[in-house]
């Protein structure tokens, strides 16, 4: 096992009727301004609960924040913040609009030009206190301190990370999600299975906890994902899937462990150059990856196969190929193309992708840092 | 899914030397009181590099707190620390240490009698802020906000908990562990392997992620426990255990699930009167506790069985059988007698023990309320 340093401030507040718990979590004199995005916030009741569990606390909000939240946009709520004053934000959505709230808290105290917390990875030293009302089980935003954001002008796609912009509280009803669209249960079922992945299957450094909780996750997400689309009222499978998605990336599982993250890298130029959803992204190049690297994760790649698909028989090789071809199998049936061509990508703009990751220092991604850009073209010719 | 809140606020610095990093996580101006016991932390170097770590700080030391630490101990510490006007507590040691820790802190902004905390629950909304050094892996205290504490003037054992005395950090160096007798890593692998039971073996409410993570932590105790034994310098056998320990009661497998400790409590009861280590009553009690309960749990022994023990093959009831020998045996493996006859006590005490249980207001114990007194007696009888 590596050394590892892990601290989780987040507060969950997990089960129905919990957004109530609101007006315990919001100090009462706070002046708040509540973000979130669009679609089914709109049309059920979970905007409604929170303005009623607000009381009469002075209240802002602002609305709009998109998939993949555009740094423009979350300088239109900075400016919104400074103009009422506020001093508490509430993100109520799903990963983009806890993403987007994070770099709005940390926006509203940084010096200088806030693209420099992406662009140049700025230390964030402070930031306004927030908490979240989760609505959209995938990025794990809720108890994690990190974000990514797009700048739209620039086409970019980038990361920051801090330790000041965990969420204080966040607020995890299952039954917010009842009325998702089913690409949006698909995308967070698929998100939360890589994200598992990417801390995963790498090289085995014996940490058996970390090993048997990544497991137990995937095999979780195994069983419950065909189910979360088969039957989107299932209260114990949301529930299941909502906390196996902020369990996937709160720090836990990736503690003490080498971690990869090439595959959301390349997935992230994807989305900023072709705007396919996040999750399709991953669905696209996990396969792809663990094609190419497969010597390289060779251990763990027979161990995935053994203990989350159940697979004993046949060569190692045949093993490992069969845990791939598992792994498309699942995405594919949770109904998420797995080859740029379902989305009507060819490879003509592989050059692109991994131009922008040469732009964005993208050149030695995976593990032991060894996915260079020649790799990554590999990955995405094997991806098409 | 049951409805839950969970929040872990302590910092985990994990790792060989670790224990240098003190200089970073205790205020350079604090004013230390070290708490330890006796035993190996006398002998090998960790108190040495405590000292070294906390450098010109202004740093008074209290020793000889004992196993299931006494009240009549702690207050001693509780006046050395006013003498001394502290203002941090760093306990160094393992579960008892730190938990005696934590009720100097909340002795120390206590204002009455501080024996109420534990024999009349009274609230504890104020510690002194305190980290720890670990050097046993067995009771979570270095990752939990709970306390353990012996009156031996009154034959008492009894639990306190708050939301203030959480560590502010621990840190885990598991090479602290290579110079720990062999009976304490056994201890340390059966209590918490049992703290996973008392939180998992209930019934179900189809939690699956906290299902799975106990899972995760019972197999790699049963895989490592031996090994501690037999490897004492395997660093990552340490390591795992170390983690292990902590998981299995920092709050994260039972939140959103039932929870029994009707094991623990009648374990008290024997440590209190008869001095058996804490793990020794929890081996006795906890195969008789299974028999006497296999109905209420049935589902939940089943699925233990299996995933457990992989125990699939004969009748549930052969399943349900094979799944508590092996716990059993497992115990004895560990070198942990599972009979109270195994210590020389028969069975004429056992009227003592639950006339305490009932003076202790344990008179509805377990997940659900209903091991009696009378439940408690025939655990008990069947433990003989």
């Amino acid at each position: 096992m590596q050394n590892f340093t892990y601290q989780n401030p987040t507060r969950i507040i997990f089960g129905a009727g919990q957004i109530a718990a609101l007006d315990a979590e919001v100090p009462q004199s706070a002046r708040v301004l509540v973000t979130y995005g669009g679609g089914s916030i709109l049309s059920n009741t979970v905007l409604a609960q929170v303005r009623t569990a607000l009381g009469r606390r002075e209240v802002s909000e602002f609305g709009g924040i998109e998939p993949n939240p555009a740094y423009e946009t979350l300088m239109q709520a900075v400016a919104l913040a400074r103009a009422k004053d506020v001093d508490f934000l509430l993100a109520v959505g799903g990963g983009s609009v806890i993403d987007g709230t994070k770099f709005i808290a940390a926006a509203l105290k940084f010096e200088g030009e806030p693209w420099d917390i992406l662009a140049r990875q700025a230390v964030v030293s402070d930031a306004m206190p927030f908490g979240s009302v989760l609505t959209l089980p995938a990025a794990g935003s809720e108890m994690n301190s990190g974000g990514v954001i797009s700048h739209r002008a620039k086409g970019d796609k980038l990361a920051f990370n801090s330790a000041v912009t965990y969420p204080a509280f966040s607020i995890l009803d299952p039954t917010t999600t009842f009325s998702l669209p089913p690409r949006q249960i698909a995308n967070g079922v698929v998100d939360a299975f890589v994200h598992v992945v990417e801390q995963y299957l790498t090289y085995p450094v014996d940490a058996k906890v970390q090993d048997r909780f990544a497991e137990g996750l995937l095999v979780t997400l195994v069983e419950i994902g065909p189910r979360a689309l088969a039957e989107p009222l299932d209260y114990d499978v949301r529930a299941n899937l909502m906390w196996a998605a902020t369990l996937a990336l709160n720090g836990l599982i990736g503690a003490g462990v080498p971690q990869d993250w090439s595959t959301h890298m390349i997935g992230h130029e994807i989305t900023a150059l072709h705007g396919l959803d996040h999750a399709q992204t991953l669905a696209i190049v996990l396969p792809a990856m663990l094609t190419r690297c497969r010597e390289g994760k060779r251990a763990k790649l027979l161990q995935y196969a053994e203990r989350v698909w159940n697979i004993t028989g046949g060569s190692e090789d045949e093993r490992i190929t069969g845990g791939i071809a598992a792994t498309r199998a699942f995405f594919e049936q949770m109904t998420i193309g797995t080859r740029l061509s379902d989305y009507r990508i060819d490879g003509s703009s592989i050059a692109t992708l991994v131009a922008k990751l040469e732009e964005h220092g993208m050149t030695g991604l995976g593990e032991r840092g060894d996915v260079t850009p020649e790799v990554s073209r590999e990955v995405l010719q094997l991806a098409v």
